[in-house]
């Protein structure tokens, strides 16, 4: 029950923990991770119906994808870290085996976040771009208040973005 | 579609929405009313299905659970504001009709907001329960880092909480 605890009060440091991209053009209080984790799980929720995958699996995937950052030894790497992706892995690999020896129903917790990483199954593809849009919404949001160039991250999402309708919304939001 | 991303932006509000308790006992940097919902559902991932329930509609309830809260003309209504239940719920019922008229599965979002509030079936009442779980997680930490006495958190949350396995885990929490 201990360690039970222990792990739940680790997620809990997703609260705190502000998304790095932000924090690098001084946003001023930017969100937490658990902040973009949950908007990305309301996007899902609204659109997934419409995008010919299981709703369900796809906000599971989306609840875990950034549960790795809350181990301190982790945190939120970004491509501008100078830490090679193949490395940001394993570390976050590492961290989730150890949360996850931790948690009830561990195994399948480990099974959703690898598979969001390996980004095969269509779910997981989906997941992948709901969190690039949201990404975007959040980029375009913080522009308008704050009078901030956040143009970056629209092009890491429009990379990233391929079903029509999230493409659509994706150019809605910008027009 | 302009409706749609005005609505999203909306539920974006939950991000900087500081949850009213804490700010009511001067907690510093308080988590957000969707930080709060995050933690909820990666508790519904690992404890419900232990629990007996359909784990991908308590994750939908919980998800769900805060977004009057959103609107402007809501906000975070807690049992000190002198609104009388009745009337905390008429506004919030009015903000989740406006909402879910802009999203696309709006019908849907708007049944599980009133399934969670009705409270009746298994899945809701489970996801209040875990609702309270968070709450009284939250309470504990914010005690041991700011040397903080919210003992009136952990009694609300009490009141609520009835499976054997949340009772257990909330004694756990405390010794």
């Amino acid at each position: 029950m201990e360690e039970l605890l222990k792990a739940l009060s680790q997620i809990g440091q997703l609260k705190d923990l502000p998304r790095a991209g932000w924090v690098r053009e001084q946003v001023p209080h930017p969100e937490s991770v658990a902040d973009h984790s949950f908007r990305a799980m309301v996007l899902a929720l609204v659109l997934a119906p419409q995008l010919g995958v299981d709703v369900g699996r796809v906000l599971r995937l989306l609840l875990v994808h950034d549960l790795a950052e809350s181990d301190p030894t982790v945190g939120d790497i970004t491509p501008f870290d100078g830490v090679a992706p193949e490395e940001k892995h394993r570390r976050e690999s590492t961290a989730m085996e150890r949360l996850c020896a931790a948690l009830p129903g561990g195994e399948e917790v480990l099974n959703l976040w690898r598979e969001y990483n390996d980004g095969t199954s269509a779910e997981a593809s989906i997941a992948k771009q709901l969190d690039a849009l949201e990404m975007a919404l959040q980029a375009t949001e913080y522009e308008r208040r704050h009078g901030k160039e956040l143009v970056g991250f629209l092009e890491s999402a429009w990379r990233k973005i391929q079903h029509p309708l999230l493409v659509q919304i994706l150019t809605a939001l910008r027009s």
